[in-house]
């Protein structure tokens, strides 16, 4: 569908007695540069004053924060309501289970955009700015890639910190009100916890955290909970095995986060002496009634578990300790031995990059989930970016 | 309206008795790689002959040399004629005042293409070359911005100087007459004055100066003047106070010169005195009739002025002298005091980033511009690409 | 021509007796993300086992292992078999003279594209990541620009070395798991010879190679190639001065490779003595019956040659030993006593950056053609990304 038939099928909707789908076929054309304009001569809030000026944005924003409603296209099989409305991508915790189906529908119709067409056009014309704080090649060009799939455009700079105005003392705040004059959405890297969060609260537009230091990386979360359910079919009842480096892998932690939210699901820690899981995920899985245990060996893990969920052991983390790291480093590898007791079901994920804790030879196995996962993570953020562009 | 239908209308016109209108029909197809491919077998001019070479650029694109014609879209009020022929953006001083009302007429008529619209294709298939030799994000990300938000596309290259054939020795001419040949429009910015004029004296297609050195960043001054155009409604006649760092700020040398274009201005100089506005200025003001002082007392000044416009204390200009600086810096700052002397009617400007020479409460009163000012700066860019790209 | 059409143009074909048409036609449609996406949950080959997975993917992918088809436009006078098949473009040698023919053709029918419409839409949709591992702003804006002119899009990084997940640690391989997962096209440049030729056994998308270390620069021979085809006429029967730094050029290697596809081709080398031309290329030449000489007489070599291609003494490889450097430097420039000599028809080449070795004079001479062969650079590229993703 060309950008515009897709404005036309749009506003013939006007004026349908579905109120949802007036709304959002206006929606759909107000919402190019979607509340910074209607603000434009307004004064803007700050620190003090910013809850409020988020509230009045949604108040001004009538179709905005009538939130989800259907569209053709995706036609999920719920009933989607307000508590889908969806402003930022924070963190990994703001979404329950009934949010996360719904994004995990639009990602699977991404999966069909992706591969048999000539791409979407669904979000042409708007503009990503990928404002980067700190480099990440990977996660940076997989956001720039889902952009570009669904027809949409990138602003891109991958070294903000050095480069911007951040080097003469400005605010993230008035950097953030900057860019959202120039850009419909900002896909965020920072080194420090919580900056998403505050670029979130100034910003007119939408702001998807890519990660903010050690704190959140929510895209990463739930491209691992969206690969689970592709490859095993389902997440209640599913038994994990996370492997690694536990105490300093903020995926690991998250993934425990998003699993606790599902039935039955059983969790154990695989992970050398000093890089063991800290005991706040613990005892929020405890509290939610998740079932976990810890185990020093792998095989007998891996011969139980749907998901063996092997992680890098985070060198940098070690500083001078090299001796320390390097005995973590061999303990637990993924190899021919773990692939012969793992249930033919079963895969192994890994959120990449990889040294050798998962061996070469395992990639050729069909088990081997790591590089789909990596795909999947393409699906997710063109359906986050869809959901937040052009709402459900 | 897509770039098909686009062509198509032009084509149309070919013929029609108005001559501006016929030119710029065919102008509109021929003008896709506008002389370079015209002149592609042909010899280029080089130092010595620079002039020459451009001259013959002219004589051969009857097209553009027919200079600014009216399209339908911008519909300019008064006569377009051959003084609005305009080939490169070098600096500030090459715009009379009837020129810069109409580069304002155009940037007004895209504030509606960047707001309401699912943006414009007018500059569909056309791309911009941004060669930066030293970052500047902002300035960047706001020419990218506005080529995008005409259909246009980028080549980026934000550390030319670091990265390019430049540490190798080549000469910006080099460089110019390689990289004219991938793009259609060069957005230079340069650590030395001048280069932009060498650029566009090369480039047999158009340059625009982001900056360059301690000289001339034309478009800022550009969006300044445009920003009080917009926020006071008015240019004649009107009081200015420049504020802070008034010896290192280009901004506001630029400005004044600028303003020396209307009649009955008035301009205030408030500045530490390391930072006093230097005499070639204040000369060019008085020869040009503009009535300007010099004052120490910030609230006098706010409660007579249209426009307080603050800057920032440059601290990399101060080298080891750290307590000077931190004496400058505190000394004007722009608070919740100055508003209240403020007139109704008057507005705060800044050309960003700031410290905390203007307070953030600040920042929620309507009369705080300057955040509308940096949005001002896309529309300026985008005018200023159609012009350069399309005509008038 | 929109994508849309060209699409609709390709389905009308399906059924069509011709079967390299036919086959072609659907291809069009599936090539999208060609192979990745039918593989998508099958096992990735590793290492061992590159080989296999490669010919299975032709084994899966029909439509592409039926090679080279007629287009439409394009139009070529021979007859186009299985021998053209290009899956990535490695290094020069991998081009017999047919082949490099075919693909001048399709350069050729570029130059159009380039100049006198609005851009061709013919790979819209599709998405070049361009990983750079080490800078090569020249090179990388060529093949962007390229790309964007076809009408596709892209992913850049600049500086994947040391941005990426390759200072963790990740092999190469890996990296293009992930990065062939966003994208439909890889062009490459390292710092380690053969890189390419692993990411290209790796990757189940194409990879061109943009340099590889002191390895190959393949495209860059194409275009020199290319180069003297279209100013000469012809390429059997010419005569070449290799000038300048001929032991540490790898232009001036690959070019006297290719040049050796061709009949009765003299080569002259004119070099300082420390950079005179290695024994490898003199064994292959004579090997291959080409005549070549060496000669300290630059003006002599002029007058007889067809082209006189100059290239810069590399500094860089010459440590500390500058005074060999100013030496080697100065001796053979090409200047307007050069010209002098040149025959009417011939032409003066370089690779460039250029430092002085060619004097600014040369460059208004119509035999000066190096900033036309910068320009072929794009036409080459822009030809190898049609036929890597479309086909012949």
């Amino acid at each position: 569908m060309t950008a515009a038939s897709l404005l036309f099928s749009c506003s013939i909707h006007v004026g349908v007695s579905h109120p949802k789908v007036a709304a959002k076929s206006s929606a759909c054309c107000l919402l190019k540069q979607p509340w910074s304009h209607l603000m434009s001569k307004a004064p803007f809030g700050h620190s003090g004053i910013l809850e409020k000026s988020k509230l009045s944005r949604k108040d001004d924003g009538i179709l905005c924060s009538v939130g989800a409603v259907q569209v053709e296209t995706a036609a999920p099989s719920f009933s989607l309501g307000q508590k889908f409305h969806l402003d930022d991508v924070i963190e990994a915790q703001q979404f329950d289970r009934e949010t996360l189906n719904a994004i995990f529908e639009v990602a699977r119709s991404m999966e069909s955009i992706g591969s048999n067409s000539s791409g979407s056009q669904m979000l042409k014309g708007y503009l990503m700015a990928t404002l980067f704080y700190e480099p990440s090649t990977r996660t940076r060009l997989s956001f720039e890639s889902a952009m570009r799939r669904l027809g949409g455009d990138v602003l891109t700079t991958e070294n903000a910190r050095e480069f911007s105005s951040a080097a003469k003392g400005e605010t993230l705040e008035d950097t953030i009100r900057t860019v959202e004059g120039y850009s419909d959405i900002i896909v965020m890297r920072h080194f420090e916890s919580g900056a998403a969060r505050r670029a979130a609260a100034t910003a007119s537009i939408p702001v998807i955290n890519a990660g903010d230091g050690p704190g959140q990386h929510p895209t990463q979360a739930l491209l691992d909970v969206y690969t689970i359910e592709r490859e095993i079919g389902k997440l209640d009842g599913i038994k994990v095995g996370l492997v690694g480096d536990l105490a300093n892998g903020r995926t690991v932690r998250s993934l425990a986060y998003l699993l606790a939210k599902y039935q039955g699901v059983k969790i154990y820690f695989v992970s050398p002496d000093v890089v063991n899981m800290k005991d706040d995920i613990k005892e929020y899985l405890t509290s939610k009634g998740v079932e976990w245990e810890e185990s020093s060996d792998l095989m007998e893990v891996a011969s139980k578990c749907d998901v063996v969920y092997q992680t890098r052991i985070q060198k940098e983390r070690f500083g001078e300790k090299i001796d320390l790291y390097e005995a973590a480093r061999g303990k637990y590898i993924v190899n021919q031995d773990v692939l012969k007791v793992m249930q033919k079901h079963a895969v192994v994920m890994h959120p990449l990059p990889r040294l050798d804790e998962i061996t070469v030879d395992v990639d050729s196995d069909p088990r081997a989930a790591y590089f789909r996962q990596a795909k999947n993570g393409l699906y997710i953020r063109m359906a986050l970016l869809k959901v937040l562009l052009l709402g459900w």
